[in-house]
């Protein structure tokens, strides 16, 4: 039996009681930290809370050597693999889980919170106005990956809002940083580019946390902004109800004459 | 103080550990179950695992009766506000807090699972794949609301997913008749439609149980399956990458010809 559980946004008290059973009814705890890390504990803390030792696995693990390091055992015994978020999020979970179907293995999922439904309600935007979500990546041989910024055109085009997601140890002002690069590569093509300055952005650091960061304004003002340690995550506002306008001033200290009439 | 707390998707374990946590430390444990509800337990059950009475709120209590019932108690004491899933995913919680936060009340979120996150997970599917949701409701003054519709038609011409909330006691049958009014609806008016009929879905009855059903295919056959009790949830298909395919075939039964190639 393979059961992932999630641990959740931040630290070792985001697991679910169900997480948390299944983790003491386990004979194997694996995690892993590469796909989503939580910034507000350490191993030692996690271990403490759940009551076990856990051993920590590469992505060489989980991706080239599942079958010997995490299937073989799951066949015969009751295996957990912790991680970040809710364990589904990552395509690689659900790689392995089909993996372990395939060996005719037991497979079970156990839910936790995740920064895809969190972020909305953190910033008090709508969730169902939220269009597709992106991940911000840093350059790839000297060009910016640029499906972000395609993503917020497209959404706002919808009046969208867009939820951009940036690599485990990027801060909101480079990942402002990269969304202005793609514009000037657009712009220097000739293309058509949706200004970005002029859009307002939500910066979320530490979501998940007792008090995490939640800041809305322009680019230019966001990215100089202290939000502190990763992780952090950007919003990029499409057309905004007015309730959803006085939640940005008043959680996220938006400036007024940002937000339009 | 006001902490509004998750409970997350299905039953009383489903609450993290830091929302156990807030529960036993509260003054005043309140509940609302109008906007989302725990098909998975009872109050009975659910007071027994945190520990506390819990005394459950109407519509009217939260929406119109905010000041004198929850927020008076709140300005002196500790208050939690318990609800299904992800407590910011409802406007109303937003609000809530906006209003508390007006009276100089303190407030904290703690979030949980939530079926934004979940569905996609569950159905194999790609979360960045997904696009803008949408809730099925039912006819109102004779006419079916078409905005679920119209975004899939929206979501489905960019590749995406559409992530469909049926009304709490809804059924995966109904919500796909409903799909079917409203593309009669347009058809009567002479407007495009997206040949509903043709597009597979993937039904969801209990997403956080221990074994959710999860089943895909087309609607004329998933309307046809016994899903058993609700809560039920729709995802209609966008375009599908291999990995996607496989896991529809592996963990929803999807007929491998309803795939495309």
């Amino acid at each position: 039996m393979l059961t992932f559980v999630g641990l959740g946004l931040h630290d070792e008290a985001d697991i679910t009681l169900k997480g948390l059973r299944a983790v003491r009814e386990a004979d194997v705890v694996f995690a892993e930290f590469y796909t989503s890390r939580l910034a507000g504990t350490t191993l030692e803390r996690l271990e403490a809370a759940l009551g076990r030792r856990i051993r920590v696995l590469t992505r060489e693990d989980v991706e080239k050597r599942a079958e010997e390091v995490i299937l073989r055992e799951a066949r015969e015994k009751k295996v957990v693999l912790l991680c970040g978020g809710d364990p589904m999020a990552a395509t690689t979970h659900i790689d392995l889980r089909l993996r372990a179907i395939d060996m005719g293995i037991e497979t079970r999922v156990i839910h936790a919170p995740s920064i895809y439904s969190a972020a909305p309600g953190i910033c008090g935007l709508q969730s169902y106005k939220f269009g597709k979500s992106a991940t911000i990546a840093p350059p790839y041989r000297g060009r910016i990956p640029e499906t972000p910024y395609d993503t917020i055109m497209l959404n706002r085009k919808h009046g969208l809002h867009t939820l951009l997601l940036l690599d485990v140890s990027m801060t909101i002002r480079e990942g402002i940083e990269l969304l202005l690069g793609i514009e000037a590569q657009k712009r220097r093509r000739g293309e058509a580019t949706c200004n970005i300055g002029r859009i307002p952005f939500v910066g979320i650091a530490r979501a998940g946390a007792e008090k995490p960061i939640v800041r809305a304004d322009l680019p230019a003002a966001l990215k100089e902004y202290d939000f502190g340690e990763p992780p952090h995550t950007l919003v990029a506002v499409g057309d905004l109800h007015f309730v959803e306008k006085e939640a940005l001033m008043r959680l996220a200290g938006a400036p007024p004459e940002i937000l339009g009439p």
